[in-house]
């Protein structure tokens, strides 16, 4: 598909752009899963996982997107009689009320508006008024939404109940100092394709002993399964086999990204990510545009939401930016869509350049629109913020 | 990873190497999968599916290894009460029984010895004695024994007994002329990473109207689901919307891939392999050493399953021509492994230049281990069966 | 070398960033010259040479750097007793007159500041007042200055005087409409990183007959030498023998780099230059800083030089945009040298985007250094002028 | 050009294939070559060239293709009235005489046939005859026959006599052990696109401080030229700063050319290039061929030079081997073309595979060309030569 490019920056919610590093990578020659070098590869990019995610407990890379190991999670650990505490402040927590369901489940839910986030103390509440919950699962951040859920201060609440936690942190982990296993988190399920800027097709997973005995415990636990994440536990790590065919060029990339973000450190490269999403919405709100988030204390560093001015139809500002100035941002999702566009601003693309060009060419959408613009406001509150 | 890598020539039972085109493709920029130009490539993709497949029925591409497509097949259509009839002549027939039981369904079987085919008549037979059958399992091409099942007059059978048949295709595709239409495959999968060199990391599955209609009419439809094969029919093909996050970069990989197959012509690459395999086949036995296969007119175009001679162990061949020679073969799997080394010749390596590198490094490989050889005898009798 | 890369935005006055298409042109294994698939390949980018280039004329690629070109000119037509009317506007233009000295001719000289462009009418009174010039040599594009030469007007008068003009148009070519067939260029020589985006390495000539019938007509004709232009006249285009070994890579890298020159369309390639630097320029007096250029109707496509302000060291400016917003940008040239600096808009650069990235890069770095800045207003004036 | 590639296999006798990880590095995105990054790529790559060739003077990269630095040497060294003792054993060892006439020195010959190697002692005997030379040139090894010169021997005699010495190591540095400073080379000129495996365009050159002065002290030393080295010397190493534009995208690949050389070792490399000559000189004279070379004593470790049988045509031969095996040799040059093959074993391609590859290739198209062929017999001899 080599016709001109017409997305020369893509600032979407991701699958963001990786680093030329990274795809260079990705095109080294395809490994045999097998060939002996191979196993060092894998090896080698579960321990940067392990850097990156700062954790100590097993990680492991599901051979699929980000929601198989969602997915998995559930599959994995609830079973008849479960009852799952679900917190829902946007799209994809509302959409985990299907697993719980379909995996056989009960649920409690903790719900707050799309554009706001979960107050721990309502978990608390919900926790005491139901002693029979084993399992709270809750988004750290709500892409849909551009929004943040306190994941600290819940889950800590969540482990003094004695509740397994299944944490969504596809988006956020890379873009904010998180700590897995001091917070609580016994399942934490990232995709390579937001902050680490790798090519999507991994779930990368840690997973906390308490998990791993809950999944072992189930009556019928769940085995040679594309959703066992067992597999990946008794297959690969105990026994160095492969339950399959491993996506070897993509880990490769990934080994490639996360070894980028390493050589960078994490402090630094957490520090770019609130750079340039302060930035961002500093030039949003000078552009006289709303956020989608109640407060920007909860506005999450991997995208900003923001809403498109009276009169300016969200798909066309979409398209003209993309069409004209080769900038393509994301629209909403499910309950989001035609509210609300983000500009994503995850791994290579959290550089207050990129979000400089992303501004620039809202400007001028805008003004070709018809809304009246003062050229520069945005990038310049952008400028003026860093 | 770019240390020296050892494996100059993998020609393994895949992943197999890609082309140079191909891992050109794979390191374009990361596609965000909402790209409008991404849907243009992904309908290509499908399109060129369908000419590869010789098939009118509808591919997708689920976002997962080939078998999470057996698996879904199993998922999407099994359900309690179903019987299926599973024909098990190697490792892969073998380990279906265990979705068929995983998903609730009984099973009868036709099972032959892993280095056999399974006979179309007793095929006949156990449909004739099972009348309950709704389902029929079949591996064309049984990778860990090197072998091919007549899934031509086996499913035709199947298609008159009024039998859904779902084919494991995964290796056979691309290798030899195959018409899922015509012979009666109601789903069948394919691996991106055998014939046609692409990266792992899909499921390219056809699938016939009536498939679609059993999995519609379930009491249960699995939908929303990792291991939905009707959320891409209803999402993507009915309603142009992805269920999750697209693998883009495989993707565009794939499809260079397939635009390869195509230029080449099918009748082309078809005989490539034939005749790769074929000189595969002579230069192994001028060497002395027996092939798997009962017979050489099932032995499967896409690997040659052979066994080493006596006094020597197949790790230690397979290393020595791996650390001395840089090539790479495959062992066997689960009953095959240890008893016999696979020379896998598919896409890019179907080639008799690179069977004359294996046979070459086998010879020498055999030298080196004490064993006796007349140098030039594999590769001369492969040169001589072109 | 691959650590963190500081520069990630490339706007320097060439090489220029190359398309991701064309690197991945370039990462093509590497051809041996005499692959006969090669010769296509060379024919083919001289065909879309002469396409770009708008000219019937030969068109020779010799391997070098495009300064070989020139003093391949230089070497291959002058010879003692020759006088050379050299035009200068510049430090290219003024060191011209080291290879009119080197190989043997007299010359004279029309100078202007190198703000400034040369005006025709001294050339129609300078070939007057000369009857005995032979040759007129005269640089376009004065990239140190950021300035062009009226080289249709130059050009057309020295024919009319029966002149023999070498043009050097290293860096216009591409960006804006030439004709060199019309305006009367006899020798062209243009670089690959400039407009083009590809990779330096090689000179792109175009040579007209009567060009050829000097080099011919010499006491000495110049053959067997790295500068000789004759050995790929009479070597390749008329014997189809390489002279010597090709830069296969840089070949192919280029044709690719053509390719999209002319998928794109050379009014719009144009047209994108021209918007690209009017913005530059809008921007940068919109920042109160000068010109370079004594008017902007001299301004070239290809650079911006501009005057950083009192008390802002050019280099300090350089170094700040560059290790803080990861922009590299250009300083002067030999006597331009720690006067101004350059931002390039060439190739893929050439894009009101990039262009913004510069601006606000330099908005931002100039406050950094104590430079009153009011943030926006380059950007917006660039964003206005679109 | 993205057709379906004929040459799987280039064994020319240069260019190259170079390895997939100096493809990576080639499409590293293009470096300006004045991005400060760069200058320590191009300091590290020099420093890398030092420790390839094993040299403690000055190494050069001029930015053309290794017969610019041949050229160069002439044309920096000689001056009218020196006397310059040419030795000739080949194609390019005859054609320095031109470059001798055309910068003006006189010159004394030894020649030999073209199969044959220069006698050190004819060596001695000219310089005693004539104690006028200034300059002796020699070529290592003579690629269009598939020689080597014994330099060692030649070039401590010339230093005897207090000759200058210009050694055209292009094709066998990186081969075999080569000591410049201990052997008495002033000038060094060798090819990135031979053993190093690197993409042609540029001119290795180290050059001794004797061989400096020399250049400097000539009446009117060659500077701000092309062709001059002492650019190189005096404004790159003295004054960090380029002459010209660099070819940053080729210095890149080098580079890593380069650092693959370093990380598998000296001794290793020059070993896998003796054994992959040897196997494939054991090859042919098995299948009843003859070498060019006079005896295999002189044998270049850079290529094989063959005759091919009675009535078989050359060029048919190549052309079979490369339409229908993919497998691309090379022809003679100038006086040796039409009437030998050769088959190229350098760089990546220096590996018994590969020459099992070739030979298997000429092997079976010899027979298809109607010549009686053991089969098998060539590639086993090289087997069992290992």
């Amino acid at each position: 598909m080599d016709t001109r490019r017409k997305a020369h920056f893509t600032m979407s919610a991701g699958p963001v752009e990786a680093t030329e590093r990274t795809l260079r990578a990705l095109s080294q020659p395809v490994y045999y899963h097998y060939d002996p070098q191979f196993a060092e590869v894998f090896d080698d990019t579960l321990a940067k996982l392990k850097a990156v995610f700062q954790t100590q407990q097993d990680v492991i890379i599901m051979q699929g997107e980000a929601l198989l190991g969602l997915e998995a999670a559930a599959a994995c650990c609830f079973q008849e009689g479960d009852t799952v505490l679900n917190l829902v402040s946007g799209v994809y927590g509302a959409g985990y009320q299907y697993y719980i369901d379909l995996y056989g489940a009960r649920s409690v839910e903790v719900r707050v508006p799309y554009n706001a986030a979960v107050d721990p103390e309502d978990v608390e509440r919900a926790l005491r008024a139901h002693p029979e919950v084993r399992f709270l699962t809750v988004v750290h951040s709500e892409t849909p939404s551009g929004t943040l859920n306190p994941v600290r201060e819940i889950c800590t609440i969540a482990k003094r109940h004695g509740v397994l936690t299944i944490v969504d942190a596809v988006s956020s982990m890379g873009t904010l100092d998180i700590r897995p296993d001091e917070w609580g988190f016994d399942i934490c399920v990232v995709g390579p394709q937001k902050a680490f800027a790798a090519p999507p097709g991994l779930a990368l997973i840690s997973v906390s002993d308490a998990a791993w005995q809950v999944m072992r415990g189930r009556r019928k636990p769940v085995r040679y399964s594309y959703l066992s994440m067992l597999d990946w536990k008794e297959q690969w790590l105990e026994q160095r086999h492969f339950p399959y065919t491993v996506f070897t060029s993509d880990v490769v990339a990934l080994r490639e990204a996360l070894a980028q973000v390493l050589e960078e450190g994490l402090p630094q490269v957490f520090a770019r990510h609130e750079r340039s999403a302060r930035a961002c919405r500093a030039g949003v709100k000078a552009l006289g545009l709303g956020l989608w988030p109640a407060s920007e204390a909860i506005a999450s560093p991997c995208c900003t939401a923001l809403l498109p001015p009276q009169g300016v139809d969200e798909k066309a500002l979409r398209a003209r930016m993309y069409e004209e100035y080769g900038v393509l941002i994301s629209g909403g999702v499910g309950d989001t869509a035609g509210k609300l566009v983000r500009i994503g601003h995850m791994g290579k693309m959290a550089d207050p350049m990129y979000v400089a060009v992303a501004l620039a060419a809202l400007e001028r959408s805008l003004f070709d629109l018809g809304h009246t613009v003062r050229f520069g406001s945005g990038v310049g509150a952008a400028l003026a913020a860093l």
